[in-house]
């Protein structure tokens, strides 16, 4: 990565991806944190090192469904000679009220519950009488059709070791501990952990929100009648798709016709609910590229449209983008060329690092391998553009996809990965090894 | 697998873990497919192989913004000698009423915009004046500000071959072509063409519809104070987290006391909105195990309840588990044990595999591979038991995080893998190949 201070000047000098990537990355913030419900906090990243406010599990408890007893009570007890113990009641997991477990007693007590004061220890069920007087017993009948249960004698047939089947208060975490570091991407382990220490809400950073507007006056909404010089809008929705599928809150805005002030209001109106807004079409050298001339106008900088900056980048596809900030709040906005395929790896290459940034992750980028080319014949790429190709990867092999045309969006439905041709590469025989952007 | 005549029959026989996910994944069906908006769909299978209604692009069109041009006007055009050519007017994108482009005439035309008639290739503007009379352009200026631009003379510096940038009708996809086959995952990619083709919405089955309830009267919400003898529900919250990243949509219900009335009606409350409850706890051998207790009594089997089965699994963490179908359509219900370790590796090996069945995928279990087992000591495995411990997998080693107990969920939350020590193994030593479920 280039630093600031080498980036191209001129209007027409190229900019290479990694400076233009630079740029944004070093010009996007993560977002602020809030504090957010546990399952609202899915996916986020955790801002705040979390302490453990109390001892896991809270205090001694039974590990099995079984009798609570003392150690010396049930020495030496065998299946032919058991011992034989008075229960004193139950109890249950949730129970505050414990009853006492004195010499010669048990207690029936269920897994999770508290051990009782006097009880050394816990009998599985399996391995006395269950109370019913005869042989070893598979489990303890339901208390509401049996409530005589909780009284009466048992059969103890094995003895037990002091903390048998004991789960000790602290085992799993103790009070102080740490248990999550700030940084930490909150999956449901985590929410699990941070439910378990009794933390109701977390402080992380949101998903940021992202608003996805496409240009073009020949854009046509799917599921509708296509008149002459119209073709669908998809990159909307495939942008939307693709917010989502980075972490953010997407909302589609949809086609804006090539017009500035309809342009600018539409971007106007939707600052208000945008961390990042993303346009499509309208950024190249024609004269009815209204995204362009809408937003690079130098006007004050608190004012909508007056920071973002359109250059050219030594990139196919994608050589014209814009990126900058604007609003009163500066919002990022990142404008992308039209082609479907262009902004989809536009989308990729720039947008998604960016949405991931905003997050707070530090591994904003997706994962590339190097893999070898499966083709009939040489790949030809233009001298000096770093040129980004579809295929299909799977096992160290990667087969080029449809072909270079950055209208193939066909093709695209069937790739998986961008295969990297650099900037001095003008050509790859097939058995090359290349480097490769899997798409997950 | 085992068929299901092999299936054990007593109360007390063990079920292998591959019976009981074969009993579930034999019985869960997947989702009946709806018609959804294009991106409400996102994530769900296809169940319609989609044809292409209209060629892509549906016209003719220019790749760049230039002049549209007839060869033969061009030919040996230089920087010194160039053609110089009438402008007939602009050829915006989405135009339908086009300029007719004759002898010694040129239409100006923006990127996407219809080839107007009589036009047989494209010039970029960059390989002309722009029509201002002097060198070589980088780009048009705005139609708005310079509206001259469409009218006037523009001198052309380079020959053109007939078709350069030009994309052709169909060249993308052609009508009839299939666009998507039934059982496609519909991302981004798919997505874009799927609105690129004018299909506003689609096919596919929905994403299920997870309840999630953890029984317990012992059970307090995050946040709140706890009492003697309580500890904080995690289990509906983890549960409900790992459903939605399996697929699903979730509800959590939260904690329900040990009544089966309440949890009864609970459940039944639930079902209006369930294709798939899940429960944890109350599922084990006590006296207070609601959920057995609610659920397996042998009703009408269209009656709440009806028809849930509980069993014991040859595992570890996990041996008490149910699984059923309750309420009038039959509804799937997997009842899972109560401590959290146990019941989010129940959800990981049994729910996420039926969430998955339903909506519809092939794949439907996590990833596995082998790893070698970095540890101090040899890891020990109850004889006749599945194991599955938790670790932390890089790079082909896994390492084992925290003990065996099922209540360490502080270790849980560190963990990325499972590792599996089959039935037959008692014991592991360190340096050995082991089996591992990647939880990603």
């Amino acid at each position: 990565m280039s630093s600031a201070a080498t980036r191209p000047t001129g209007p027409d000098d190229l900019w290479s991806v990694d400076e233009h990537l630079e740029d944004i990355l070093s010009t996007v913030r993560p977002l602020e944190p809030i504090e957010l419900q546990l399952l609202d906090a899915q996916g986020c990243v955790l801002v705040e090192d979390v302490t453990v406010p109390v001892s896991l599990p809270p205090f001694d408890n039974s590990s099995m469904d079984g009798y609570a007893v003392r150690v010396a009570d049930v020495e030496g007890a065998g299946e032919e000679f058991p011992a034989v113990l008075d229960v004193v009641g139950d109890v249950a997991a949730g129970t505050a009220d414990l009853v006492h477990v004195g010499p010669g007693q048990a207690a029936r007590i269920m897994t999770g519950a508290p051990l009782p004061p006097g009880a050394e220890a816990v009998v599985p069920v399996e391995w006395t009488d269950g109370g019913l007087g005869e042989g070893p017993v598979s489990g303890m009948r339901a208390r509401s059709l049996a409530p005589e249960g909780a009284e009466g004698q048992v059969r103890v047939h094995r003895p037990v070791e002091a903390r048998a089947h004991v789960r000790d208060k602290g085992s799993d975490v103790k009070a102080g501990d740490r248990a999550l570091e700030a940084g930490t991407i909150l999956g449901p382990p985590q929410i699990a952990l941070l439910a378990a220490i009794g933390r109701g809400t977390v402080r992380v950073r949101p998903r940021p929100r992202v608003v996805v507007l496409s240009t073009g006056s020949e854009l046509v909404q799917p599921g509708e009648e296509l008149a002459g010089g119209q073709i669908y809008d998809s990159n909307s929705f495939a942008l939307t798709a693709a917010a989502r599928d980075a972490g953010a809150i997407a909302y589609r805005v949809g086609a804006v016709a090539d017009d500035t002030d309809t342009l600018r209001s539409a971007i106007e109106d939707q600052l208000v609910r945008a961390d990042l807004l993303v346009t499509t079409g309208g950024v190249s050298v024609g004269a009815y590229d209204v995204v362009k001339e809408a937003l690079s106008y130098a006007g004050d900088e608190d004012e909508a449209g007056g920071g973002v900056e359109f250059r050219k980048l030594a990139m196919q596809p994608g050589k014209p983008q814009g990126f900058g900030s604007i609003g009163p709040d500066h919002t990022p906005l990142l404008a992308l060329p039209g082609n479907p395929v262009s902004s989809y790896v536009s989308f990729e290459l720039f947008v998604r690092p960016a949405i991931r940034t905003l997050m707070g992750l530090t591994d904003v980028h997706r994962p590339r391998t190097r893999a070898r080319l499966e083709a009939d014949k040489a790949l030809r790429s233009p001298k000096g553009r770093r040129q980004f190709l579809r295929g299909a990867y799977a096992d160290g092999e990667v087969t080029l996809v449809g072909g270079t045309g950055s209208h193939l969006i066909a093709a695209l439905a069937h790739a998986d990965a961008l295969i990297v041709v650099p900037e001095d590469v003008e050509s790859v025989e097939p058995g090359a090894e290349v480097e490769v952007v899997l798409l997950g």
